[in-house]
């Protein structure tokens, strides 16, 4: 009887991982995945970069480097981020592999077994992953079209109970949800928060991905504001504005939590691949990632708006959705009470797979919602696909 | 006052962090660092090897892959590590980001708050570091000349208290201690262990490194003998004999550790990198790990050779041992209760580092011993910074 760790217990499975390898299969019209198209990859400009390397610097990629990242990468990337504002200077930026990573250290920062942690309903996965692997008592708290239901935040906060460890959420083009937090709840979510120490986990990593400049402003993090009275981790990543494969990622934390943070990530891999960062440095010193981002950002609307048009045209009209103004998702609201499950094993037989709404709920349980991605399908297999799963929904709900 | 989780105060940096930039630093001698020489990596081949790379290959290493590794590195990586007598096809091959992540995963899979894990004195930092990340309570069994003290283990195992989770060890040029472990020792503890529901951890990262094919047979590892009644963990990497940069290691352990283990990984970083896994698979595949691997075993055998000479030539007579027959280490064992961190200063106000003994103690007490390094230094600086060593450790112990 081999004898785990009590936490190991509170993984499961996900759905996720089976459907990405039907999502692999070439019959089969895949709105699942959270992966950038394979064809968007930026492989030119990683060929110019490599081919630009020097000796020194392949030595450098091949090496061990700093557990916080590599100095030239750590210059280049805070440059980078304090173009948009966020205050790189009065907090410490570290790299981790992947975006995952960094909230799984904060996660072993911060939670002891039972704690509690304040989530969005729906939430990312890889998160809950991380937080149930701390065995946190997640505490989930609705989101809404405009960000995080204020009114059932106050009183989550207002029962009695321990206090939360910290509140996770992502701010843009939440990943399931599609939407942006208004610059009204993250002003209230300040208020809120102020002093209680709580801090927050800004999970921004989509915010590149916008479809319209205009909407830029309003999506200003709360680290950017830099409120008083709050410690705010942000982190980010490469993985949709360069490619996942690198597996980079970063935190920009307080001081004081940083040094917990290194000494986790030393304790964890030691350090994120030099090979990754050496190319990621380059990307951005060589203007390639405002390039890049503006092309993807091109082909995303492209086919962000596709599905709109598609769904509204062959949706029935009990389904409703915010329309994406940016990122990967659209968030499928059914009808209450429907098991999306039995809509998923429909479509899956007509050659169509999405994400079922419960594998996004802290609970494991709302399932009366749909998650249909538009990262990684071009726009004449949306056409295609997305009658399919109305035809499916309809079957199921009527 | 921020709230941070139990663990994380058991986490303490460490000497070695300080003693890597200082390592950098162009007049320093350093015999403290455990990475590759810059200059020995195989930039010729990762040039050819990224020159073939097709368009399809290219954007798989920029995607998310499967989080136990890219099917066809386990194939041919698997096919590399059958050749050498593993039982790949009785286990499960996860690729994991540099073996430490695979020592950490396994600590996670294993260990809650205050539960015995079994470990050598001296023994690897990291390791250590990832088992008091969970709260592992350390109990240390001596090692010797031939491997883990069996008389100290029986009677650890014989005393009254909580079963241990597991023991980690490291049978072959051992990290920090240089040695070897017998088959004598191996089946005795093979013996010991057996049907006692406490799995190994055995960490072979420094095996193809030997200065003497003769020795090659002795090394056989105990996943390689497959006991009954044992679970064996078998760890291993690439970073010394490709790159650490890769970020690349593996674990092979039996199917029901696998399932905890895989899911434990997709919350810590969802997969390794593609990038570096595409790299290490066409370095299988071409052939080139066994040039290379032959190559690099020459040359640290010439800087091995060179310092026990130095060591023998210039040491005084109180300092003892083991010569090392292969691995990147000698650890010296001064007379008994020194102190080698005073020594330590000497050495850098004389331009040379290593790493002091404690560093390697899992109480963090044990000080008179001193590790030094001889892979990331050629012979002609051996010759120079050994006698210094000498010069300071005569200052301290007369």
């Amino acid at each position: 009887m081999t004898r785990f760790a009590h936490g190991v217990s509170a993984l499961r499975s996900s759905e996720i991982r089976d459907l990405m390898s039907l999502a692999t299969s070439p019959d089969i019209i895949s709105f699942s995945g959270g992966m950038p198209g394979n064809e968007l990859f930026p492989l030119d400009k990683i060929d110019n970069i490599y081919q630009s390397l020097t000796e020194k610097e392949k030595q450098v990629a091949m090496q061990y480097g700093p557990t916080n990242g590599l100095p030239t990468l750590l210059e280049s990337l805070s440059q980078y981020l304090e173009k948009k504002g966020l205050p790189v200077g009065k907090n410490r930026l570290m790299m981790t592999t992947g975006s995952l990573q960094a909230i799984n250290i904060l996660a072993k920062a911060f939670v002891d077994p039972g704690d509690t942690v304040l989530v969005e309903t729906p939430s990312f996965i890889g998160a809950l992953s991380a937080f149930r692997s701390y065995e946190a008592n997640l505490v989930s708290v609705p989101l809404q079209g405009d960000g995080i239901d204020i009114e059932a935040l106050r009183t989550t906060l207002n029962t009695a109970g321990p206090k939360p460890k910290f509140l996770y959420f992502a701010p843009n083009f939440h990943n399931p949800a599609g939407i942006i937090y208004s610059e009204e709840v993250k002003h209230q979510m300040i208020e809120l928060l102020k002093d209680q120490d709580i801090p927050l986990i800004e999970d921004d990593v989509y915010s590149d991905l916008y479809f319209y400049e205009e909407d830029v402003p309003k999506m200003t993090n709360i680290k950017t504001m830099d409120p008083e009275g709050i410690d705010v981790c942000f982190t980010g990543s490469f993985s949709k504005i360069l490619g996942p494969g690198l597996r980079l990622g970063w935190m920009l934390v307080p001081e004081h939590i940083y040094k917990k943070c290194e000494l986790i990530k030393q304790s964890m891999d030691a350090c994120s691949p030099s090979f990754s960062q050496v190319i990621a440095d380059k990307f951005i010193r060589n203007g390639y990632i405002y390039e890049y981002t503006e092309n993807v950002r091109q082909e995303y609307k492209k086919r962000g708006l596709a599905m709109i048009e598609a769904l509204e045209k062959y949706l029935p009209d009990y389904v409703s959705f915010e329309k994406p103004r940016g990122g990967f998702y659209i968030w499928l609201h059914l009808p209450k009470g429907t098991d999306s499950s039995l809509i998923l094993k429909k479509a899956i037989e007509k050659g169509v797979v999405f994400v079922t709404g419960k594998t996004f709920d802290p609970d494991g349980v709302k399932n009366d919602c749909i998650r249909v991605s538009f990262c990684n399908t071009a726009t004449d297999v949306i056409q295609k696909g997305i009658p399919v799963v109305a035809e499916a929904i309809r079957e199921v709900c009527g």
